[in-house]
């Protein structure tokens, strides 16, 4: 038996509906990574994939354990020394399901309606991971590759991936490779395939106000005591101007100037006001006023609260001056802010705007750079002409709001680019309720990998 | 046997220990009105009252169902028509206990610690309303009493007392009484019997705010989306100053101005900024400037917020915009400030100041007025009295800065005041973790309430 791609498609075309009942079995695991009652669950969806790698025929398949949860390793190198090795990175783990009660079905009981598959992690990016296997799989099935072929499989992408770097850093030799394949990016649009050459890094804080010792009864107190809910809304407040500009001092210092080249090209690509407030239901969009909607989501760092907590949040009444309040808070980077700087002009702004009638702490958890790469290299122009193939045009470029540690890490550490692409569409309600992966376009997307085998040859 | 107050004082003196045990049985009870799943408790705490009261010798004992939870009335009428008649109110539900790890102790089984008795509820106020059952039935024990008395026990207090007004309306015969006496205040330290005059009154409210229609991934949508919580954080931050004084338009224009008389009385109370900073342990105080800090707690108009809950909360990070926000908020109102009236202000405040990026929704719920009562009633001095035979020392009169909706409701419905005291002292945790009651003082309470029967014969 000799290698051929379009044995490989039909092998695909004749599996598709197995494939599918497997990614439904990966996804009724609920490997949520940052919930520590998940950690049986996380070891069970690592176990699936080693078992399916060996399965495939990937050799070397193995798990590496660091702090919380396991890294699994694979390799096909049987192509020699002289042929082109690809890395596929994925992540197994997924974001929490909360809040559950809006889901419409069962976020681990993945259920197919009409064209999309609901799950949380069906898209983001079990889905996207699965796709890359069974890819591999249709081109092993049908004899020895031309390229070699490594796994490096996460289970901390969605706590920000803390133990990632030092991974790399110790295991340059094992992940040595000429590019890395991350399918974590996704679609324009069903139609539009797309490569993102540009990703925003990220800073998470978890910022706490401590006020009274105990919660106070509010009507025994109140009027005398500063109430922590209050500082914390003022504090939060304070970090934007009405106009939706950051207010933190140095934020924007570092911030590279967009080419006016570079802002034709984002505004080619057609994501359009109403476009974005269909999608996302609120009455009107928000943000500064010297970018369009497109840009402020794509190449502009911002700031957002992702939790408030204070006081009694239960049904009814109670009339308290709470003693703590908590904000969970983030900031998305461009090139070339840097995480380590962020944190110090938050710390800042926090040094200058706290007042003296509470006490706070910051907390820092995730950090990762922001990345531009380089839209030229060979691997990119392999990935497009997959596309191509495909869809029948050339896929768009584009930077993304999104953040990848990984692309930095593979960057910094092995010194290699990453082609950033994937199946998920916009609408596929990534982190919230109610996740989907629309079918069609991840069958097409399994067949574009295995073309991208193809185009490889060529390089 | 003949009435006697010194045998009704060896009476509560020689059954003390079992009088301290079943306060416990009561308090044992979680009778939490705001918490729909404590509707059993709730029935069982009234149960345990009404047998009480009938073991001791009341008459006419009943429950009366309102809309959530059962008022136990009672009833003592052998002085006949031409004495004066007291009713006693109290309330037998309690707050929720929640933060419950902040407890020393289980909120829920009272544990005695040197002179206090932990547990909630212990002050607030099923150990007030004992006192007055306990000093009842030492009276009692003794023979016919020369006043009439009536028990008015709500189970609603915690929850603003929504269905006690029309309970009053429709029983005004049954209720009919000379004043009211209401323990529920307490006292300035426990050599300071004290009676309050006046109370702030209480607007509670719920505000929503909607973004968009689900929780967004804050890398593809932020930038463009207003983030509910910062709208949240913004629209309540804004509700203040910096110098705290309230922004709501009109806030103050029905706030009667203070007389110099009355400052410079509240001023002897002798409650300092530093006695304040002890109790709550924040690092300093807050409020209006042009104010002393107890002015702040007692006689000025406040807004606080209870509650704050965006997202996600959990442990670890989640990168959503989240699709809601909420904040309880409430105002405590002095003369002549009126709770519909604050409500529209309110809403005048939002209407102006909320963005057209997001919608959002205004809850009321407890609704009540503030309070003034004459310090020159006979029943005022009839207590006064009786304080001063057990402490030796007249009583201090203060305004407070709590809201006690039955004041409001008996002076507007039946045309009676009530005699505020009661033997809760201020570092009693009311409302907060580690609620407890002060023995020694509690004990001297009851002495006084038998006391006060006697003070009552010669008005």
């Amino acid at each position: 038996m000799i290698y051929s791609v379009e044995k490989s498609i039909e092998y695909a075309s004749a599996n598709r509906s197995r494939f599918l009942d497997q990614l439904c079995d990966l996804i009724s695991i609920p490997s949520i990574s940052t919930d520590p009652n998940r950690k049986l669950n996380m070891q069970s969806a690592a176990d699936w994939l080693v078992d399916y790698l060996e399965k495939i025929g990937m050799q070397n398949v193995q798990t590496f354990p660091p702090e919380t949860h396991p890294i699994i390793y694979a390799d096909y190198l049987s192509a020699g020394l002289d042929a082109p090795t690809m890395l596929i990175y994925g992540h197994y783990d997924v974001q929490p399901a909360e809040p559950v009660d809006k889901w419409a079905t069962s976020p681990f009981t993945p259920t197919i309606i009409g064209e999309n598959l609901y799950a949380r992690g069906a898209t983001d990016m079990k889905g996207q991971v699965m796709a890359s296997i069974f890819a591999i799989e249709a081109l092993l099935s049908q004899g020895p590759l031309p390229i070699n072929i490594k796994f490096m499989l996460e289970g901390e992408e969605e706590i920000g991936s803390p133990n990632l770097a030092l991974f790399i850093e110790e295991h340059k030799q094992l992940l040595a490779c000429d590019f890395c394949l991350n399918p974590d990016t996704g679609m324009l649009g069903p139609d539009t395939p797309t490569i993102t050459y540009g990703l925003r890094g990220l800073a998470y804080f978890e910022l706490r106000i401590y006020g009274p010792k105990n919660d106070l009864h509010s009507g025994v107190f109140g009027g005398a005591i500063n109430n922590p809910a209050q500082v914390l809304a003022e504090v939060i407040a304070g970090m934007h101007t009405p106009d939706g500009t950051i207010t933190l001092p140095g934020f924007y210092d570092s911030v590279r100037p967009l080419e006016n080249e570079e802002r034709e090209e984002l505004a080619r690509i057609g994501v359009t006001e109403d476009l974005l407030k269909e999608r996302t239901g609120v009455p009107a969009l928000w943000g500064e006023p010297a970018y369009s909607a497109y840009e402020r989501i794509s190449v502009r760092p911002t700031l957002e609260i992702h939790g408030l907590y204070s006081g009694f949040i239960g049904e009814g009444g109670k009339t308290i001056i709470p003693s703590y309040a908590m904000a969970k808070i983030s900031m998305r980077l461009v090139p070339d802010q840097r995480p380590d700087q962020v944190q110090k002009q938050l710390l800042a702004y926090l040094e200058q705007h706290a007042p003296p009638t509470i006490c706070w702490e910051l907390f820092a958890s995730s950090q990762n750079a922001p990345s531009i790469s380089d839209r030229n290299s060979p691997w990119v122009q392999a990935m497009s002409d997959a596309l191509f193939k495909v869809w029948g045009s050339r896929p768009l470029f584009k930077r993304e709001g999104g953040s990848v540690p990984v692309v930095t890490q593979l960057q910094d550490i092995l010194g290699i680019e990453s082609v950033n692409t994937g199946f998920s569409l916009p609408d596929d309600n990534m982190h919230g309720p109610n996740e989907k992966l629309h079918i069609p376009t991840w069958v097409k997307g399994i067949e574009a990998l295995i073309r991208l085998v193809e185009s490889l040859t060529a390089v």
